[in-house]
């Protein structure tokens, strides 16, 4: 099977990876989680071709993740915002930089830390059961079929 | 910048990516949470090449996502379990998961629902802080950064 063929199967996660399933755009999630919204801003701090950054947000835009807004005339200058759906990514990003943090960490410790700012801790979230309240333990989930997952 | 090189930078993010960054790569681990041990099966339930299952298998493997085990000796087959490191990117596949079945699901809904064994109930399990156990929302997280991400 083609990649461009996964994205017509009726599983979520393959659906989710069509549109997020690349490095680059996860590299250009974590930079717009961390405030960055201008083109030149998102390529001096990831170190993106130009033409693999416009092409990624390009994508993203498409896609309804960004939404894409002038904020200058003249010169004509662009920037990229984070919709409802590409907020909704940030547990994606938070998952990654916590198995990051703990697994491929070296001894100067994490780079970023995230401070709750409700409660003002120094936070690894943690994936609950919105039901119960408990942590998630993947041995303690089942995953039911539906639906035959190749199947378009 | 090449990818090869965001590896070597401090960010937690970049170096998760380093390893499951690609596509195939959180396909393969979506098949083993639903319980896929066997190259054949992994193969036959994505659809993927033998070529490109077998690379990422073997990376994965080297980066102890996986454990590689003998089941057969005549013929010589194996089966690759996760370990701990791979268990632990069980809230990744959560994450694309719930944010597949919100913002790109169909009629039909979804193909696979997640059963919380301990409580009965089917969730979408929800990212909380650990320490007030609120759920997170990404406007109320401050990013801390201790160290410049591009640095090596």
């Amino acid at each position: 099977m083609k990649w461009s063929e996964i994205g017509g199967t009726p599983c979520s996660v393959a659906r989710a990876l069509s549109v997020v399933g690349d490095r680059w755009v996860l590299l250009v999630l974590r930079e717009a989680f961390m405030g960055v919204r201008r083109f030149e801003d998102f390529r001096s701090r990831t170190g993106m071709s130009r033409r693999v950054l416009a092409e990624r947000l390009t994508a993203l835009v498409e896609e309804g993740v960004f939404e894409r807004r002038a904020y200058s005339d003249r010169p004509e200058r662009f920037e990229y915002r984070l919709t409802a759906k590409g907020r909704d990514l940030y547990p994606v990003l938070v998952a990654l930089l916590n198995w990051g943090d703990h697994w491929m960490a070296d001894e100067e410790g994490p780079a970023v830390e995230l401070v709750h700012d409700p409660c003002g801790a120094t936070v690894h979230p943690v994936q609950t059961c919105p039901r119960c309240g408990q942590a998630i333990d993947p041995r303690a989930m089942t995953p039911v079929l539906k639906r035959d997952l190749r199947a378009t």
